[in-house]
């Protein structure tokens, strides 16, 4: 058991979560897929007046980062401004100490203090759908059938053309 | 076949887009989800160096509004600011003209210019989810597994009490 904080996120903090998103995405078993990298983090997160997504951090007591949530603004027509948890992840060897679910607290009393809404997506083969359920959170792909859809590359190029 | 012209959204058109979000969320089923009001959107649209949303609106020669579509700047870990359709409407008695096709297309066009991607969610029961395919949308949901999550009223107020 490592003693582990949650921290708002630093721009300086961009390097070690960029290595994260990369793992993440091996996860979630599309590593191709990522094409920024942490100086766009550092631009879109931090320099700028009207930040694009926030962030926190687990860091351990040897100040190394382990773990990330990263969460924007969004807008729903009939709640106004929400929140959407982009990412949430644990470096492996960091796992089934409940770090991922402080992290996840951290979004989601920011929600709770604010729109009173946490949305976020998960691949239906996640263990981490079953802690999500146990808390409340309602599947509504499941629940309402919802599917999440995505016009890009060639298909959206040829539109324009 | 009524005359139409798509246009960016003003702050006085907020009023007939609200009409047409309670309307959506007819169609959807869920009516009595609707929480906000057009001064909401007015002052989270307009009043602000930080727009919230964006949204274009269909409006007849006869200055009507008939259709609206809402979008807003999320952010993807791996590609960075993209685009995410929020609601895309038209009013029953102009559907089947091609309004609907031309407000997504506006849409889609920013999202071709900016980030290369949109992103949105379909209703799985929703025939527009045929045209979508057409286009060459993919349904993530299936393709990949993602399903949307929903963290909201008593089960997020427990967590914090």
């Amino acid at each position: 058991m490592t003693d582990t904080i949650i921290r708002p996120a630093k721009k300086e903090d961009m390097g070690a979560v960029f290595k994260m998103i990369k793992g993440l995405a091996e996860f979630e078993r599309m590593p191709d897929q990522v094409m920024i990298d942490e100086t766009v983090l550092m631009k879109d997160g931090f320099e700028t007046d009207s930040p694009a997504f926030s962030s926190y951090v687990a860091e351990t007591d040897k100040n190394t980062i382990v773990g990330y949530a990263i969460y924007y603004t969004c807008y729903s027509t009939w709640l106004g401004k929400s929140i959407f948890l982009e990412d949430l992840y644990v470096e492996p060897e960091y796992r089934t100490q409940g770090i991922g679910k402080r992290l996840f607290l951290a979004v989601a009393k920011l929600a709770h203090e604010t729109s009173h809404r946490l949305d976020f997506h998960v691949l239906s083969w996640n263990p981490a759908a079953e802690f999500y359920e146990r808390i409340g959170a309602v599947d509504l792909t499941k629940a309402e059938k919802w599917h999440l859809h995505r016009l890009s590359g060639d298909a959206l190029s040829k539109l324009f053309v």
